[in-house]
């Protein structure tokens, strides 16, 4: 199937790209000095997955139990399940880690820790989990800076129900970087603080096994991962809107695109509609801290070569989407039945609203991706 | 099952708040003196459907050709396609228009009406399509003050292959107003410019067979339908924040929510870290010009029957989601692993994100609903 008789809106795939995003990463992480654990969380499939473990020890994170049970049945056999997990949720995760070599989990409250010490000894195993630390997003995780999240590390490496698999972080902060030298300032804190909060732990008796660290932005430029074991980025293979404004990438490098069709043209208000609204590209606002009209996507031509820099996704509702113009509009080029290629502001969530990915290597269609979905 | 055995992220609808709000919509609508053609988008599935029309006609209104077929699969047989449809999706229409008594379309643009004349010439048959109009929104339609909209109608009106349907507008902006009173504005805007427009096309020698509106707010707030023939609202039936917000309801009346679990505390921050993120609440930012803080959702008590006023969703992430307090929280009252239950932003946006939704009448179970997806 050629890409423009694909019915729209529709989720492509660039495989040239992808392995490109992928090797990029994986000779950087490599260099770096680091086990690459790869997020498969962005494009939740198989065939990605496989890409990025090429040359790797082959485990994974994920983002969600539902992924840690579909990348297990697919022969994954290390997972990293890198929320922290619901109590509710520990008898699952006991039977997804029995079917592979091991499943990693995360807290950072007592009460989790103390209810998976209570359902490991019900279940007789043993659980692995990784104390999650929080190195400056103030999203989850303990702060390295309090005796409490010491000692709970070191209740952790003295368990016999819980293996105490190390400390974990993810600089989400990087995401609020309005350019590169700020970002490689956030990896900088991210490295550091783990490296130190790591040798504090191991004073204390606790030496963490793991340090693993991870965020796109920080892996695609920061400089060193001194005193770090593993790294976990994941959005890297499709890229998107925002990783290219904050300098991860160039806006070229997004493999994930929604293909959309022309439906009307409003030449009185500069504008265009087309059928991918926010059911498609996702509301995700996008790089506002540096482009506050950045709008909801970059517009390419139907084959995904050109980018049309004067055209972008103003404003979206469910199945609409207004494409407006900076410069008048040239609608003889793009008459109505047009098709159009969106780079999402954020391919997480817009890869996640899709049931399949089409994939192609260049304009040839070979094959088509199904992630996983729900929890 | 009751609702706290659940795994979360989960959907719930209250299948009484549903019904309440449904009879109301119904029973206004009837008073104002329309049809109820309800927008099915909302939910997306056929039993929330079949309380809509009940005591109607039956006619109901879609946002993709994937829900066209489905509704026309459960039995739905007039049925209007309410986004001006891609030129290469026409022979799709013909066919799911064959299966039931009707299906309706959307143009705004010459070039559309031509295909559709072409694609109805050539299946042998005449697609019925009306004319949508912009009432103010700015989103899609055409101008009723331009010569050339009345042409296109006079036009359509004059067709062999098409039926001209009448004319259709859907007053968004509505969703901008602040209260109640601006919202009662708009919803007169939308009345008299379709009026007016109508009443030129009579004089024009094309007559809409239907004069057709709808939005929620303006359909719960306006008082007058007069010159207007059908009502298409569709929110409605599960409502959510942002209708709350704008005056359409009160919060309580929500009957979708999103049923998540506590994960985490974090008093040094007074946050609370739950497991629905941007794939369960989805990213619509909300009511923002009314509370600038208003985060991603309102945050009620896992049985639902208490608003936790002083705690909202400040922000998420893809499966992350903070709450943060206005006051300091009692972490006693909310211990790990607590159930919560949160009205969303934009109920349309986080139901597609569910493949099932958990229905319950008060605290009982009585099913789960399957909705459509995809285009």
């Amino acid at each position: 199937m050629f890409w423009n008789e694909i019915r729209t809106p529709a989720a492509l795939v660039d495989l040239d790209r992808l392995e490109a995003n992928s090797s990029r990463i994986s000779e950087r992480v490599r260099k770096l000095g680091a086990k690459l654990r790869p997020h498969v969380k962005t494009h939740k499939c198989v065939e990605a997955a496989r890409f990025q473990i090429r040359g790797h020890f082959g485990g994974i994170t994920v983002s969600t139990l539902a992924e840690a049970r579909f990348f297990a049945r697919a022969g994954f056999r290390d997972i990293t399940y890198a929320v922290p997990i619901a109590v509710d949720r520990l008898e699952e995760a006991v039977e997804i880690g029995r079917s592979i070599d091991a499943l990693h989990l995360l807290l950072d409250h007592e009460s989790t820790f103390e209810a998976m010490s209570a359902c490991a000894r019900a279940k007789g195993v043993r659980l692995s989990s990784f104390l999650k630390v929080d190195c400056g997003y103030h999203r989850a995780g303990v702060d390295p800076e309090r005796d409490e999240s010491v000692a709970l590390a070191v209740r952790m490496a003295r368990s016999e129900d819980v293996d105490f698999r190390g400390v974990l972080t993810h600089a989400g902060h990087s995401y609020h970087g309005a350019n590169a030298s700020e970002i490689k300032a956030v990896a900088e804190t991210e490295r550091s603080v783990m490296a130190r909060f790591a040798e504090k732990l191991t004073r204390a008796g606790a030496p963490p096994p793991e340090v693993s660290v991870g965020s796109t932005p920080t892996i695609s430029l920061g400089n060193s991962l001194e005193g770090v074991t593993e790294a976990r980025p994941g959005n890297y293979v499709f890229y998107d809107r925002f990783q290219a404004a904050v300098g991860s990438c160039g806006i070229e490098s997004a493999a994930f695109r929604v293909l959309a069709t022309v439906l009307s043209h409003y030449p009185e208000r500069n504008e265009i509609l087309i059928d991918a609204g926010g059911l498609a590209l996702s509301r995700d606002e996008g790089p506002t801290h540096i482009d506050p009209d950045c709008g909801y996507g970059a517009v390419f031509s139907g084959d995904g070569k050109s980018h049309f820099a004067s055209l972008r996704v103003r404003s979206i509702s469910q199945e609409h989407g207004k494409i407006q113009g900076t410069s008048p509009i040239d609608y003889s080029a793009l008459p109505v039945g047009t098709k159009l290629r969106i780079v999402p502001n954020h391919s997480c969530l817009s890869a996640a609203l899709f049931d399949r990915y089409h994939v192609f290597r260049g304009d040839a269609a070979v094959g088509e991706w199904r992630p996983v979905r729900g929890w």
